[in-house]
C-alpha cells in the first residue's frame, strides 16, 4: 500500500474526474464508489475493482475490505483532508474505489426469456438508481436506457442502487433499432400509462415482456410510444395526476413477479 | 399588488427563515410553496394561500393564479434577483408563497375506517414526499410520523409530494400513547419486515389498518415493533438487503387499494 500527501497526484484527478465528468466515465469504462457496502458489492463480482482509497486513520477498520482485494489492485491510504476530496456527499465513510464498468452482452438479452424495463429519458438520478436498485430485487433481466436517461454509473445514481449496479445489467443508448430487434425476438413492449382501462394487474406479465417507464414530467415520448403493442395502467384517485416513476415501475414489477412464482408453482 | 425591492423587506426575511428553519415553521404554523403546479394545488385549499410571491417581468404568465386568490392574500412583486433568493431549487419558476398549515383532527381520525400508514423514523426528505405522494394517490387516510422523522414541510418534502401535501392528512409526533389510543379504536398494526412467511398479497389489507415502514437504514425501532400485531414481507431476491422505503410503501397501499376495490366490487 502506498500513501497518497498531494491533491496533484494523477489518481486523485483523475478519481475526481470519473465523479463529475460523465463522457469521461464513457471513454475509460470506469466509474466511482465509495462507502463499506458498495465496496463490498463490488468484491463480490469478479475483477472489476482496479483501486481502492483508504482513510490512513480507518485503516484498521477495513482490514477485512483490504484482505479481499485481488493483488493487483491498487491500494492507496490517504489523509482525511484527501479522502474528503473524493467525496460528493457531506461525509466520507473512508473507503473509495475506481471499478470497471460492466460489459453486458445485448445479444445474449435476446435470447433470454425474461422481464425487462426499459426507460425513456428518465431524468431523476434518485429514481434510475432506485428502480435499479428495484429490479435487482424483482429479478429482472435487464433495465434499458434510451439516449436521454441519466448516466447510471454517475455517483448519485449509483449510490442510490444500493449495490444494484453490479448486479443488474444495464444497457445504455437503446435506439428504436435496438427496439426493434427485441421486438423480432418476441418480446412484448408494454407501456405505463394513464389513458388505458387495462389495469396492471388484470395483465400477464410473464415472459418476454418488457415495461416501459416514461419520463418523470412527460412520460414516454411519442417514438416509443409506437413501439409498445400495448398499455397498461396502475389505477389511482383521479384527482392525482401521476404516481413517481421509480414507484410505479417497483409496483409492476412486484406484480411481474407475483405472476412468474404463481405460476412457476402450478 | 405592492412591489419589494429590497432584501431586508420582512416579507423576503420571513420567507427564507421559513425555507429553513423547521422549529419556525412549526411556531408560525406556515410553510413555503413555488412553482405553478403547487401554487395551482394550494389555491384548491381553502383559505390556506396567505401571501403571494411574483416575478414582476412574468406577471402576465400568472394572471390565473392572481385572479384565484382570495382578496385578502398579500400579492408582492420581485425582481428577478429578489425572486432567487426565495427558491432552494437551482431555479425559481417565478412564483411562490406562504401557506397555512394544515390542521387535521387526531380525534376524527380515530372514528374513520381506513388504511392509514405510519412511518418511523424516515430520514430522507425525498422518500417522505414520495410516500405522502403515493398515499394520496391510493386514498390512504392519513400519513403518521414518529418523531424522528424528517419534518413534512421543509420545501424538499413538500416539493416530493407533487401537491400531496395539501390534500393528504398528515400527523406529526405520533406517540406510543398516540398508537395505544389508535388501536383501542379498533386499528390494527401491520409491521413490514424480511422475517416474516407472510406475502403482503397474501394478508387482508382492508379495514383499520395501520401499515408500519421503518427506518431506511435501521427499520423499524423495537418500541414501535412492540405495537405491531403482525408482519408481511415483499418477497424479494435473497440477495437484496431490502427495497427504497417509498417502493415498498407504494406495493404495499397499492395491493391495499386493489383488495379494497375488489371487495367494494362484491
Amino acid at each position: 500500500m502506498r500513501r497518497i500527501s498531494s491533491r496533484d497526484n494523477s489518481k486523485i484527478k483523475n478519481f475526481i474526474k470519473l465523479i463529475n465528468n460523465s463522457k469521461y466515465r464513457t471513454r475509460e469504462k470506469m466509474f466511482v464508489i465509495e462507502g463499506r457496502k458498495m465496496i463490498r458489492e463490488a468484491l463480490e463480482c469478479k475483477n472489476i475493482l482496479l483501486r481502492l482509497f483508504i482513510d490512513e486513520s480507518l485503516v484498521e477498520d477495513f482490514q477485512e475490505e483490504i484482505s479481499l482485494t485481488d493483488e493487483d489492485v491498487d491500494c492507496c491510504l490517504l489523509d482525511k483532508k484527501l479522502m474528503n476530496l473524493l467525496t460528493d456527499t457531506e461525509k466520507t465513510q473512508g473507503i473509495a474505489a475506481v471499478v470497471q464498468k460492466p460489459d453486458y452482452s445485448f445479444d445474449s438479452l435476446l435470447q433470454n426469456e425474461e422481464l425487462l424495463v426499459l426507460l425513456d429519458r428518465i431524468s431523476d438520478p434518485g429514481n434510475l438508481g432506485t428502480i435499479i436498485r428495484t429490479s435487482w430485487a424483482f429479478d429482472v433481466g435487464g433495465v434499458l436506457l434510451t439516449p436521454g436517461c441519466v448516466d447510471p454509473f454517475s455517483p448519485k445514481v449509483v449510490r442510490s442502487t444500493m449495490g444494484g449496479i453490479f448486479h443488474m445489467p444495464v444497457f445504455e443508448n437503446i435506439s428504436l433499432e435496438d427496439m426493434g430487434r427485441l421486438k423480432k425476438h418476441g418480446y412484448n413492449f408494454t407501456g405505463t400509462s394513464m389513458d388505458t382501462s387495462q389495469d396492471y394487474y388484470s395483465e400477464e406479465l410473464t415472459g418476454k415482456k418488457i415495461i416501459v417507464i416514461g419520463n418523470e414530467a412527460r412520460g414516454i415520448s411519442a417514438e416509443v410510444r409506437n413501439v409498445c403493442q400495448n398499455f397498461v395502467k396502475i389505477p389511482i384517485n383521479y384527482r392525482v395526476d401521476s404516481l413517481n416513476a421509480a414507484v410505479a415501475c417497483g409496483i409492476i414489477i412486484a406484480e411481474a413477479r407475483k405472476q412468474k412464482k404463481g405460476s412457476s408453482l402450478s
